[in-house]
């Protein structure tokens, strides 16, 4: 199957290849009457451009996104706000380079999807990974701008924690330093580190991988769907879902099958202002699938790039054995640019299950001390 | 929202508390006139069935399935077949003790759904877990064994491969080993230092996490369903959604973070057979988000059981600081029995993934050496 | 496909074939704390119950239905309510003699859905038409009747207004009536003329069809999902989704189309409570896909029951010509028994899109006079 | 909620307002390598583009179609092919004059949208209907263009059969002439009388409704998916949900209730080729939700367009009694051009059925004489 629409109430589908005229994508289920300017989604978009400095793809791609439908001027305001209706983006392509292709149209990348496709639809257009390419992702950075306006209160921030095998230190941890290196390391003294690293990768026509971790504050408790729509069953979903990933973790994920049942266990004692706090935040903000209200911390891991310099042995598409040398512009680290991505994604699962919550439970889900309600619904 | 339904084209609906009168499932989509009895299903039950020894849960369930609909005898052959109509299972719940939980009814327990499932519905049937309970899961492993006949070729074998700190020698792997010690462990070696660390662990009333590993074999090249259901997304959500799961990796997981894209790249060469043949596997079966055809591996995280003897701080659902020691019946390591779900959750998946890529592309793929069918459907 | 789940976020999965063990539905998405008595749904089952009169089928199911999972007694008023979790309810079949079908077991019973199955799946259950029987409805009737404890104030009751080519006079509706007869009729005088015509019809081994008119009061204004999710084309797939249902109207139906654009206009008035107020309600309710808050009218055609005792020519399972006289035990107007079955289609519509409306929207939609909320949400 | 979303395997995502600047869809799930140029989709488009009689709305669009995603040219064949990627069909809007709109931008307009989109969303693009235009189904007959290529063999036909209160004569059927006159009308005295009429309507100012009929033929046996995504259930809602549709029929419809059961019963007979053969089709080519292979025959009722020129009393947006008269470019009958639009959602609805059965079924469903396959499949 082709299934190009992401969520259940707050929805988007995203077209568009790397090489055709345009990318973009529909945002259905938006509420309606939330404040919404083109500003608000170029300022995520410029964040995962491409181009920005030398350790991601040369292509030019100023990505300027117009808005298409779905929003209108309110009167009252004269602000521009979402109307209910299907607010569709359109990002053009402006910098294609097909003939960069040429040398290896016919040729399998290894670790690259361009065999799977072919395997599955006997077609693809293998022009920059056509819509298998990394440049699909902006769809979603696109739409998690909007996602983001949906659950009030909500922060969603993203990090790169791990470049190559090499770790920050989380002691060093610094949200403000994210925005002031090209790697959205919040760790300054790695994200030095990193560039001399890098650059070696660069220089050897090799790649890298990297772990990026996106925080969510301001999540309310109750978010989730049991027992087949958990919170972080999507968020799992959501995440290995972007190009490249291959693992998922929640909380203290992979770590946590190496802790015992006290250690992991998050505490609890009541806080001053009468509601319960945690004393720790292993399980990453979610229990049974539902939000408990803390941060929720998610983490994945990126694989290298698979468009190297390095000659790789591989097969063409007419059954012959060969080598392939990929020179094209490519992320040397495309675990970097994944962190506006990730982020985006974590906004779009938090903004479909705070809308689901609401369409099952309501608003103004009572807190259960005292015991919510006195009185159960007749019906 | 409340979401029982797993699957888009080959979907279970589970239902059921963990002390009501029973569980079970409605599977809906199966293909018809596949030969279906009951001890096809019971046989899966079984493995993960409750009491089978010291080291799980002492609860005696022995976990009977009914058929209730959806299958006819086909008059030709005198066997029972799936009509393509739903198919319902139930098992009934027989070794219930509601009073074991009546001391600890109104707390929760620090790293349990009790608390979210409150805060979310503002009630929760406390008995066992209810709805949260790892016993819903036999709805899953009942629905397993009829994904399992619908892929032709199919093999999904499952494995624990750490057991809290502790892992397996994977020189030592021998899946005849699995059925053999109580642990699904390959390694015969290392199933016995399990015996003796989990009953330390037992003894102490505390309780250990685990990393459970599925391989799914004879998987046809070409099952996914990109952007938004890639099969890897799809296999993350229904892991991670498993209970106590924190991560989920595929093939390489989060050790591709730290590889060179040349390492990680899995060669390819042309077979004997004139298909292509991968040198390696790290891509653990999936590109692009579709089956390359190699082994599908995944490994899932699972975190310590949440109910232990060992005192914890926590509140009550009043708003009152209090201490709570869980003594029912529960597994010190929950991730032994989650073997058998994972590889139910895995054979679910690729059913659902198999009928999709059959809808869409229809039977008989083309391979796409030579390139496939000289002429498009003119229409 | 095989598709057996009604609804979006209120959804129920039903199961069973006519001669199995049992029927029944798994009701999830529902919201948490409503009153649930085993009562509440049996009252509705007793209404769509066969064999309650000499003009429907002697079949003699009970129809006791139990509540298996999804309620719990809430400790604050001892009241069992539901909990957020499926509710899967069962109803054993009791009355069945499958001999009844052994002579017409491989005949095509023209009209009937045997053959279809057939044709579609290589194989069905045959006795008692399986699982395209009529008792399947007995699931929607139960699921119905969780759906009208949703909506607020809602009130869905049905009529039938006409059988065979016989309508009831519309001035002499009268909704006390329709507990009055066994054919649901609103108009008592034509109800005794309907018990003489369908003695007739039923003393000559024929049937015939019916008009079924559901009217939906206490809808709020703005349920409605467009533009493919719209309210009308949710009630036209439920109607017609009935077992022999051939056509569906809203408000004036197909009357519309010879009527004058001012002549069908509903206009608006201003009343006294600072409302709009229609005048007339052609629009049945609904405008745009989305309800005026106006009572949602909807009827729907059932055809002739296609099990009668007059011969019809056919073909049997082995390709040969023959004939075929229906002689087990049928409704000579299964349209009867589809008023509480259409209003139960209708209540579920209802509740789903009340729920989606509430998800995408919130509670406490402004009206738009004043023009809702001076300010958008900044975000 | 906003659900702009059609279909379950074969979907498409439609988007725009009628002044917005432009309006379209994505088409997702469309098999791979069907032959697919721009002129399928305009030819489709041109036939139901306003301003081409005297008797549509002025509006003078062009229509132009662009397809921005999803196609690829065949090397071998040198052809344009879907390459199994989402289709993003776009279509500028041209033709605005949103001033039009002014004088009755704050009145509602009895029988149209534009009051449940305010009262559901607080805020709806008023211009020209906004996304409730009629507008919008230019995104279906483009989706549509490309579902008649899927299903092999199909045809799908429409043609108005009744306006205001005169239906054409049946006897005088005749496929050629639907082109031939400006009201899709196939038969051509009655088409000659339709012109006069609708002058007649068009110079008072008033509009009027009108029935369409919908054929498809070539459509295999076995498609359906019960029992609540059955063929007529989804044909049901596809076809209400088009603008100003108030009823659905398929078969006979409403007529079928008066008919008695041995008259609707459509007999069967071995045909010469060895298949049975049906001697009617009262049905409309459907039984228990599952197609019969005879051609399926729908019916939809247009009401009356609510734009007119006669005063009509409303409210407006401020709370006020006031009367409204719409003087801008509207059909008198919007029945005529939804000929098109009701081919367009049938061919989806089958190129969807057809997608679904073959995943949940295969390819060449074996005809049931003699039985279907001696042997069930193991597993």
């Amino acid at each position: 199957m082709s299934f190009n629409t992401f969520g259940r109430l707050f929805r988007f589908t995203s077209f568009g290849e790397s090489h055709g005229p345009a990318i973009g994508c529909v945002v259905d289920g938006c509420p309606p009457r939330i404040a919404l300017t083109v500003e608000d989604i170029q300022r995520e978009l410029d964040r995962r451009r491409p181009g920005q400095s030398r350790f991601t793809t040369q292509r030019q791609e100023p990505d300027r996104v117009k808005i298409m439908s779905g929003v209108f001027t309110d009167e009252t305001t004269g602000r521009q706000v979402t109307t209910g209706a299907p607010i569709m983006l359109i990002i053009e392509n402006v910098d294609q380079r097909p003939k960069d292709y040429s040398a290896i149209k016919d040729k399998y990348r290894p670790g690259h999807a361009g065999y799977t496709y072919d395997v599955k639809y006997g077609i693809h257009d293998y022009r920059g990974g056509g819509r298998a390419s990394a440049r699909e992702t902006a769809a979603r950075v696109a739409a998690g701008a909007i996602a983001r306006k949906i659950v009030p209160g909500l922060l969603v921030r993203g990090a790169l924690v791990q470049m190559g095998p090499h770790k920050i230190d989380r002691a060093r941890w610094d949200w403000n330093e994210v925005t002031k290196n090209p790697f959205f390391c919040p760790d300054a003294k790695q994200a030095e580190f990193f560039a001399d690293y890098l650059d070696g990768v660069r220089k050897a026509g090799s790649s890298c991988g990297a772990v990026i971790e996106i925080v969510a504050e301001g999540v309310p408790a109750g978010l989730g769907a049991p027992i087949y729509a958990k919170l972080d069953g999507d968020l799992a979903a959501a995440l290995m879902g972007i190009n490249a990933v291959k693992g998922v973790e929640i909380g203290d994920g992979f770590a946590t099958a190496s802790m015992s049942g006290e250690d992991n266990a998050d505490e609890m004692r009541m806080g001053n202002d009468g509601k319960p706090v945690f004393l720790s935040n292993h399980a990453g903000g979610i229990l049974g699938g539902i939000s408990t209200g803390q941060p929720i911390v998610a983490r994945f891991a990126v694989k290298p790039t698979s468009s190297i310099r390095i000659p790789r042995r591989t097969v063409d598409k007419f059954g012959r054995d060969t080598e392939i040398v990929t020179t094209g512009r490519h992320d040397p680290c495309v675990g970097i640019r994944a962190v506006p991505i990730g982020e985006a994604m974590v906004a779009c699962v938090l903004a479909d299950h705070y809308l689901m919550h609401r369409g099952q439970v309501g608003e103004g889900t009572a807190w259960p001390f005292p015991p919510r309600g006195s009185e159960p619904r007749v019906g």
